[in-house]
């Protein structure tokens, strides 16, 4: 099997199963019991946070675990708008934000708050400048993603981060789920305040994550309660979960460490393939991230090219998983206005740290047969 | 080990474990992806989802998938008022719910909302009547606990749903995270709206749990996003968290079937047991549920208590496990008009299946010898 689907979703690694299951069974206290079955829990937790902290460069008081990427986008731009309305009701954020980040934000509108979506260009990498035209007095967050989960573009977030860095009243969120541990990011040295991570998109289980919020942001919480998580995030802590996430980020630092060209040869293989093919227009421009590949084949429907490479054992994906039942157009192909042949016909192909360059070149051959065998029945 | 610290928090079950292992490791695709792993985990999650409707006799529509009982808490509350505030901004609910109830409701007063919170007689029983009376035109909620964490009193579902029944325009919310697999709730005949469940109150895995919506219930979501679970709860769900949950519920109903009265027999052998000892007052009334039993031993401090357990290897809660870091008096103690002495001195104990009489026994010798050794050292 060939799975190039790992933008959507990727498999556990063994050791972040197994962690996840030894703290399930050993450490199953819930943290905020006195006794000792309870402090040990507490005790593990913490060590997480610290862990966390530390791969990310910051606090352990800056993490809070969360149930995955959309909570913790939900979290940062609810949890900040809520919390400090009263400095000012306008938010900003980009018209190829991930539907976690664009919803939270269309979401405020029904709470009175104003929300400027900017646009990106053909580029597909949105506009300092333009950031900097749309910030107002009563701007108190803007939105940015680092990379693009259906293109693989990658934002200007250090000369955002550097444009908002004066500005005490307007914080800085930056969805980092498809960056986290393939593309470097230091959230101090591009002043972000508050970042968003996925466990099941770096090898670690479905329901984790993490939101990064710099210390002395008030959140105004998604789940009030007991008080866990300094009162940001109630709610018994997963500790399995909690305690898998931070090894499964720990082992992506460390493939990154180890294999810095690992995606950049994936992707520099695939791309000569794809340019020498009939029919395929690649969408992803050079020099944005490595792990993800995006293109079209115009004369044919996407699910119809998904499928008979599926009959290969070979994944990929038609959009990003989250829009693919919603609407024919990709979105954030149209966005940065691609004709609708194009935004229609689009393909995703996206790497983790397993793939080889044996699957490319098995892939690549299996699409040029694909193509021809659908050209012979289109006629 | 006697580990009767059960309403804190459940050992998961080998088999809800495994389960959770087998779907994390072969069912990991992304529900919303077009290739086949997206469609497995598809079916996998529907099956779910009908499986849990069958158990709480309800529809597969009508099951949310949620991260723990904190969300499903936070989720109907906030989703009910938030969607409904047009309608009315008046919620009623009690003095003795657990925070994440008591605080989603007091989190709605900043957003301009009146709420009632009933105090409870010193039977820890909620009065219909008062329900009744503190109905308003614009009450759009009642949120009522089913089994009490910290006491074990058993609320008048029925009653309140029969009072609410031709009321259209007020839903009714019920936290059962305490009462499921452990006391019968008939959420049809009992005309309840909204249910909460957590897994791991359950012997399930952390992390997971569900609310039950009565399909037509509009919901304003706390987690926006891609849509999935019918727009209710975006974010990539937590496949193998929702299988192991439905095993969880499933294991609990049946168990609940073949051991009818075993809650009963550990709470009569140990009532019988406290009553006869000097210094120990039990707070928990009779006929309330049988898996926890409340009980104050006003010499003492009860950590104090807690940890000469401890040392024996019993593992007991000094309080509910999300109040116990807080403050010194038992909130829900406190409610029902017990004395300070009383409500600074509580020890909870809770049951699961795997209990047996011949701990009930060790526990009580295990106390007794506990409090004859403090009567010592105080002199
Ligand atoms: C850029 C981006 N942000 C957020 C999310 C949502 O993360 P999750 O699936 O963990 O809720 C995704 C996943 O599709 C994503 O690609
Ligand atoms: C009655 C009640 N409701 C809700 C909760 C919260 O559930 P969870 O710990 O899954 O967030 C608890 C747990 O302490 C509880 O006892």
């Amino acid at each position: 099997m060939i799975y190039f689907d790992n933008s959507s979703t990727t498999k556990p690694l063994q050791e972040v199963a197994e962690s996840f299951q030894t703290v399930s069974e050993q450490y199953y206290g819930n943290t905020s019991s006195a006794h000792q079955f309870g402090l040990d829990a507490e005790k593990l937790l913490r060590k997480s946070s610290q862990q966390a902290g530390q791969l990310l460069g910051v606090g352990e008081d800056e993490i809070i675990f969360t149930s995955g990427g959309t909570e913790g986008n939900n979290l940062a731009i609810k949890g900040v708008a809520l919390a400090y309305q009263n400095r000012g009701k306008h938010v900003i954020t980009t018209a190829i934000e991930h539907p976690s980040v664009l919803e939270s934000v269309r979401s405020l509108e029904a709470l009175g708050f104003e929300v400027t979506v900017l646009p990106v260009g053909e580029s597909g990498v949105l506009d300092v400048d333009a950031v900097s035209d749309a910030l107002r007095e009563d701007t108190i967050l803007v939105s940015v993603m680092h990379v693009n989960n259906e293109l693989g573009t990658i934002q200007p977030i250090k000369a955002i981060g550097q444009l908002l860095k004066n500005r005490a009243h307007t914080f800085f969120h930056v969805d980092m789920v498809q960056s986290f541990g393939k593309i470097d990011l230091s959230l101090n040295d591009c002043s972000v305040d508050l970042a968003t991570i996925s466990g099941h998109k770096i090898h670690g289980i479905k329901g984790t994550g993490l939101l990064f919020a710099r210390k002395g942001i008030r959140l105004f919480p998604l789940f009030h309660g007991g008080g866990q998580q300094n009162d940001r995030r109630s709610g018994t802590e997963n500790l399995g979960g909690i305690v898998s996430l931070v090894k499964a980020m720990r082992v992506m630092t460390e493939q990154k460490m180890h294999h810095p060209d690992h995606f950049r040869n994936l992707n520099h293989l695939m791309r000569i393939e794809l340019e020498s093919m009939d029919h395929v227009i690649i969408n992803t421009m050079n020099d944005q991230a490595d792990h993800i590949l995006n293109f079209s084949i115009p004369h044919f429907k996407p699910e119809v090219v998904l499928h008979a490479l599926e009959k290969r054992n070979i994944f990929v994906s038609t959009k990003s998983a989250c829009a693919s039942k919603k609407e024919e157009e990709s979105p954030v192909l149209k966005a940065i206005g691609l004709p609708r042949n194009r935004t229609t016909s689009s393909i995703r192909v996206s790497f983790s740290y397993q793939n080889t360059e044996g699957e490319v070149e098995l892939f690549t051959r299996a699409l040029k047969k694909v193509i021809q065998e659908l050209n012979k029945v289109m006629g």
